[in-house]
Formats: C-alpha cells, structure tokens, sequence
C-alpha cells in the first residue's frame, strides 16, 4: 500500500464515519446507515466523474465498499465513545479533503479540461459527497453556513495554479495544494472562522 | 406483448402508483404529482444507466411515459378508493423489485462489469427510484427505515451469484433470482422484520 | 453578443437570482448562495447534457459562473430594494423559460432522440434548476403547486411540433415556441392560473 492509498482511505473512512453518524442521529437502521456513509464517501467523486463522461471510480475498485463497511464497524462497537475521538476525525476530513481536492482537479485536467473547470471539480470532489449526505437525511446542507470547506478547496485550486505557473514539479503541486486545504480547515475551525451570512 | 414485459408494466405502475399517491398527499398538482410518479418508476434504472454509461432507458420507450399516466388515472379514479387495493399494489411493487433487480444485474454484466457491481447496480434499480421520491417530497427516505427492501435486492444478488456459480440456464437464475427478493419482501412485511436501528 | 446571447444572460440571471434570494432566507452564507444559485441557473441543462452524453454546457464556456457572480453582487447590493424589481425579475426569468426550453429540444434533436424526448428535455431544461434549488434549501419543490410554470414547457413542445409540422423555418419555430412558453408563464402568474390539486 503506498502512502497515497493510506491517506485515500484515512479521507474515505472519516467521511463515510460523518455520513453514518448523522444517518444514526436520525435513526436510520443499518442499511440505511451503510448507504449515507458510502454517499458521503464517494458520492462527490461519483458526480465529478459522471460530468467528465467517466466511469464512477468506486466501480472499479471495491476498496470503498470495504473502508465503508468497516466505517459502519466502528461506529456500531465504539457508539458513544466516538465523541471523544472528535478531533482525530476531524483530522481525517481535513486530510481527505485536501486529497480529494487534488484528486479531482487532476482528473479534469487529465481529461483535457482547462484549470478553472478542474476547480470547480475539486471542489465538488471534496464538498459534494457532504452535501449529498445530507439531502439523504433531510437536511439543509451543512456546509453552507459552518466554518469555511468547500472555499478552502477553491482556494487549494488556487494554490495549484501558482504551483503551475511558477514551475513546481507535479508532487511539490500536490503536496502544496493538499495541505494549503487542511490548514485553511485547521485554521477556520479554530478560529471559528466563517463566510458573512447573505442579507 | 411478452409476460416478462407484462411483469414489468406492473412493476413499473406499482412504483409510480406509490409515487403519486405520496405526492398527493402533500397536496401537490397533477403535473407534480405525475413527475413524482414517473421519478419513482424510472429514477431507479436512471441512475443506474447514468452510472453505466448508457442511454436511459426510458429515453428509447414512450411505455414508461404512457404507463404513469395509466398510474395518474388510476389515483384519480379511485381515490379513497385506493387504500382497500393496498394488498394488490404491495404485490406489484414487490413483483417489481424482484424483475428490475435481475434487469439491473444483468445489464451491468452485459456492460462489461463484474458481479459486485451488478448487485449494487441491481439494487440501485429496484431500490433507488424510491429515495428520489422521498427527496422529491421532501421526506427522509423511507426504505432506511421500514422492513427490509433493499435489502431484499442484495439478497437477490447473492442468489444470482449462486445460480451462476452451479450452472444453472440464464433463464432459471433469473426466475430463481427475482422470486427470493418477492419471497422475502412477503416474509418481512407479514412478520414486519426490520432491520437494527444504528445506536 | 448576439442576441440570442443577451437572451441567455437575461435568463440564468434571473434564474440565479431566484436561487440566491430563496438561499438567503435560508440564512446560507455567500458561497452556499453562489451554489444554490448556479445549481438553479444550470441544473436543468446539466441534467440534460448527462442524460444526453454531453459534456455539461457550463464546463465548456465561464460565462455562466460570471454570470452568477453577478447575481450575488445584485442581491447583496440591492438587498431589500429587490422586491420592487419582482416584475422585472419574473419578466427575465420567463424568457429564459421560453429560451431553455428551445434549447433543450434542439441539443437533443441535434443529438437523435425524437421530438417527444425533446419535449420533456425542453421542460428538464426550463424546469428541473428551480427543482434542484428547493432540493438543496430543504423546501417542497415549488413549481409542483405555483401557477402553471413546467407545463408551459411542455405547451410550448407542442407548438414546437406544430410550427415543424406545418414546415415553419427554424427561426420561426424557435421564436412561436419560446414566445408561447413566455405567454402562458405571463397568463397563468396574472389571473392565478393553477393546475387541480390531487385527491
């Protein structure tokens, strides 16, 4: 397993544990459970690659359905005492959404788009699967109106665009963009920092 | 008209049946009430060919545009009347989950896809038109929390999995198929089988 | 900037607008209202494009997130002092109904299909974004109990078929159908007109 794989499934099994634990908030039974989870999981890398005419990435690798499975797992032994491990998994979602950002605007471009296309994409990587979770549970989207997510992914768009124009090697590009997202999400949540409410 | 397309205009009015009936019941138009309806019949098989790559299948046949129009009509005539009907109605939706779980799960398999994906795909099929209903109408998924159903169509699918590992013909895998998943709705509605409730 | 252009501008403005303010009142902060009012400005094609195999219009020309942007600075410029432009705002958001819904039928006679699939994508196309944007604000889809808005879609189909029938040129066409969506949308707000609530 490479680090890359072991970061994939750190971000993967955080958000799918986001999804099943508000899924179970709303008594939701397993299965039911199982599925918010795997939504949260893959469900904005499956909308990035329908727009891009690829195939869904989870239909050819069954490495997700297994993270999520053991998401579920761990929900249902650890139960309350998730609350204390808040922080770890806080980690986890930020570093998973550094990634996913990554992720998803070098597939676009991979697929022949322009930058400002892979943006949005990594933003849809890395905030959509939340916003698709909660439209499962029947409520309004979270991460419209908590401290700054998806505008911390534009803005690791942002830093990747620098990292091209000034010349940087694809890995520093990757490194540097992922963790500009997290610290932006550190940093927020610390802070409490969030956008101006509209009106 | 063959019975396996018999089977499936059943199916496909019991899905918009339930669709308009719920609609209705939020006081929502005719024409609302029609595009719940279809939503419910198609969204399933939808997704699924969205997923797969492939045109949707409604796209190819004005039947399922024709066939929740019948199913509008009904609701309209009957009305009240509707409710002494619920037996018969529980009958073809579960008719009908049975067929578009094996419709599902083979046309995955004739896109190239290995079995893992055709059970998920077939359970998307029966299972999801449903949660695109239930978020038309603005309701918390319904399938996450009454006796076993999707459920049902991953059941399924481990039975097309058996019939195919001992050999069986195409057409008794798929009888045997379609009839577990019938079997066990039955079974778990007449015994109200849930399944746990996470926490 | 061709006319058509300025039309189309005209349109997901209004549409954008529409998304925006509902989000406000949602208490959404700025970027969850730029979401919610580009989702309404290009949700409906985009649900077209998908279901067609295209490439979702918006990833091939900026000027759609421009577009948006503008959108916002107009609410929070104007704030309170857009209610005296509803008229205006519900002029705009008419031609774009009646311009979306040619549109729709063209791209899908361009890519095959028959006329009745062009009809309903022509009614995708106008009516699916309002859909979506009361999807993401957690709110019964609107247009399933206002005054007659989708159905003006598929009205203006119809003339669609009749103008090609009686062997109109293309302009023609285009101008009969948009202008017939536009007239009914125009009717329907000014007496009230809705469609019969079910049961």
């Amino acid at each position: 397993m490479t680090f890359f794989t072991f970061i994939e499934i750190l971000g993967t099994l955080a958000f799918a544990i986001s999804g099943i634990r508000l899924a179970s908030a709303k008594r939701f039974d397993w299965f039911g459970a199982y599925v918010v989870g795997f939504t949260t999981a893959i469900g904005g890398g499956t909308l990035r690659d329908l727009m891009l005419s690829l195939t869904p990435f989870w239909m050819l690798d069954p490495t997700y359905l297994v993270v999520t499975a053991g998401a579920l797992a761990i929900v249902i032994v650890l139960g309350p005492y998730l609350i204390r491990l808040n922080n770890t998994f806080f980690i986890f979602d930020a570093i998973g959404l550094g990634l996913f950002t990554v992720v998803g605007i070098e597939k676009t471009l991979a697929a022949g788009f322009p930058l400002w296309v892979g943006v949005i994409m990594g933003t849809i990587t890395g905030a959509a699967g939340g916003v698709l979770r909660d439209i499962l549970i029947n409520e309004e989207p979270l991460i419209f109106r908590k401290e700054i997510y998806a505008l911390a992914c534009v803005g690791g768009g942002a830093v990747f665009w620098l990292c091209e124009s000034v010349g940087l090697s694809a890995g520093f590009t990757e490194v540097f963009t992922a963790s500009s997202v997290i610290v932006v999400r550190v940093i927020a949540v610390h802070y409490g920092l969030k956008l101006p409410i509209l009106k």
